[in-house]
C-alpha cells in the first residue's frame, strides 16, 4: 500500500461482515486503520478474531479501544444476567428491537472512529452494518447512518472547512454491505479472498472458538452460506 | 428529589458552563445523572471539582467514564508536547479552531450520554455548549447540535417508538446556555445558588487549584465576571 493511498478508518469486530468490509476498503485503495472496542462482549474471541484479520489483511494500523458499556448494563450482548435468545428458524429476526441490542453502540464506535480519523486526517470510516439480513437494531438502519454523516461533516474541522469551500462534504461514511443480503456478502468476500474460518459471528460463543448456532447472527450467516451451497467454515455447537 | 421526576443525563466537566447547566437541569425538574470523562486532560482538578459539584448538588449518580482520546493525540489539552496558547485579551478568540480543539470530543461525550440515557430511559441529555462566548469549536454551534440531536432520535429505541407513533422526537439534547454571554451565565448561575469557586474552567492550569489566568477559557471567565462587576471567586497565578 503506498504512502499515497486516502487513509480510511475501518471498524472491525472480527465478524464476518467488518472482516468483509475490511478487505472492500483495502479494494477501493485505501489505506486501512482498523478499530475494535472491548466494550465487555461475553466473550474475548471475538477480539481475537479481529486482531488476525487485521493482521492478515496488513493494516496501518489496529486500535483496541477499551469502552465499559457492560458498566450501564442494559444488554443481553454484555450483561451476564440477561440471556441471548435462541431461535431455530430466521422467521421474525428484526421484527423488533432485540435485548441484544447495546444502547447507542454504533454511535459509541463511530463517534470514536470519527475522532480517530481527525487526528489521522482521515475522511473515510467504514461500517459492516447492513439492513436486509439483520437483528432489526435501529443504527444499522440507512436513514441513522445519513445523520449521522451529516452530524460528523458538522462536528469536525474537515467538516467545517469544507462546508466553507462550498464543496461535499469532506467526512463520508462507507456502507458497503448495507444493501446486500448476508450471501452476497459472503460472495463478495470470498471473491476479495476473506478467510471466513477467521470470523466469529456468534451472539453467544460456547468458547472462543465454538459458536452457538441458533442466536440470531449465527442463524443469518448459516443461512447466507447456505444460499451460496457453501458449508461455513466456522465450527459449531453440535 | 421525588422518584416521579424526570431523568436526565449532565455533561459535567467541573468548569463553569456545566456546573450552571447542572443547576439549571434541577430547577427545570429533572432527576440528575452527571457523567464525566477522564480523557488525559492535563490536570486532574477538572475531575475532582466536578465530584465535588456533584455531590453538593446531590445528584442521583456521578458517573465517570474512562475515554483515552489522549492515545491519539491531536489536541492541546491532552497533548503534553503541544502549547496551550495565551493571549492578553479575549480579540480574536473564537475566529478559527483552536489547537486546544479536542477532536470528535463532544461527539464522543454525547454518544456515551446517549447510550446511558438509554439504560437508565431518560430522554433529556444537558450539555453547556456555548456559542458567543466560546472558543470556536465546531462542535459547540447549534447546527452541530441540531443534527446531533436528529441522529440521537434515529439511533435509539426510545426515538424509533417516538417517530412510530407519530409524536415529537423523544430524545432532547438542551443547551441552555447556548445563546447566553459568559455574564448572562455567571448571573443565572448565582441566581440558582452555584458556587463559582469550586469550579475550574482554565485549559492549562498551574497547579490544581490555581488558574493560568491567560488562556481562552480564563479570558472568557475573567470578562463574565468583570462585566458583572463581580470577583471571580477562582484563584489565579500572580
Amino acid at each position: 500500500m503506498s504512502d499515497q493511498s486516502p487513509r480510511a478508518v475501518v471498524l472491525l469486530s472480527g465478524g464476518l461482515d467488518s472482516a468483509t468490509c475490511l478487505a472492500i476498503a483495502q479494494r477501493d485503495g485505501f489505506e486501512v486503520y482498523a478499530l475494535s472496542f472491548r466494550y465487555g462482549q461475553r466473550h474475548a474471541g471475538e477480539l481475537l478474531r479481529a486482531s488476525r484479520i487485521a493482521a492478515q489483511a496488513g493494516v496501518a494500523r489496529h486500535l483496541v479501544v477499551d469502552m465499559p458499556l457492560a458498566a450501564w448494563g442494559g444488554s443481553a450482548l454484555t450483561d451476564q444476567e440477561l440471556t441471548v435468545p435462541k431461535h431455530d428458524t430466521v422467521e421474525g429476526i428484526g421484527s423488533e428491537i432485540p435485548i441484544t441490542y447495546v444502547p447507542a453502540r454504533n454511535t459509541v464506535f463511530l463517534a470514536i472512529a470519527l475522532g480517530w480519523a481527525e487526528v489521522l486526517q482521515a475522511h473515510d470510516l467504514f461500517i459492516g452494518v447492513n439492513s436486509l439480513d439483520y437483528s432489526g437494531y435501529p443504527d444499522c438502519r440507512p436513514e441513522y447512518i445519513a445523520a449521522f454523516e451529516r452530524m460528523a461533516n458538522l462536528a469536525t474541522k474537515a467538516g467545517v472547512e469544507a462546508a466553507h469551500r462550498g464543496g461535499p462534504p469532506a467526512i463520508r461514511l462507507r456502507t458497503p454491505l448495507i444493501d446486500l443480503t448476508k450471501a452476497e456478502i459472503i460472495r463478495c468476500g470470498l471473491a476479495l479472498g476473506v478467510d471466513y474460518a477467521q470470523t466469529l459471528s456468534c451472539y453467544d460463543p460456547v468458547d472462543e472458538d465454538l459458536a452457538c448456532g441458533r442466536c440470531d447472527a449465527c442463524l443469518l450467516r448459516r443461512k447466507g452460506f447456505a444460499q451460496n451451497q457453501l458449508s461455513d467454515p466456522a465450527p459449531y455447537a453440535p
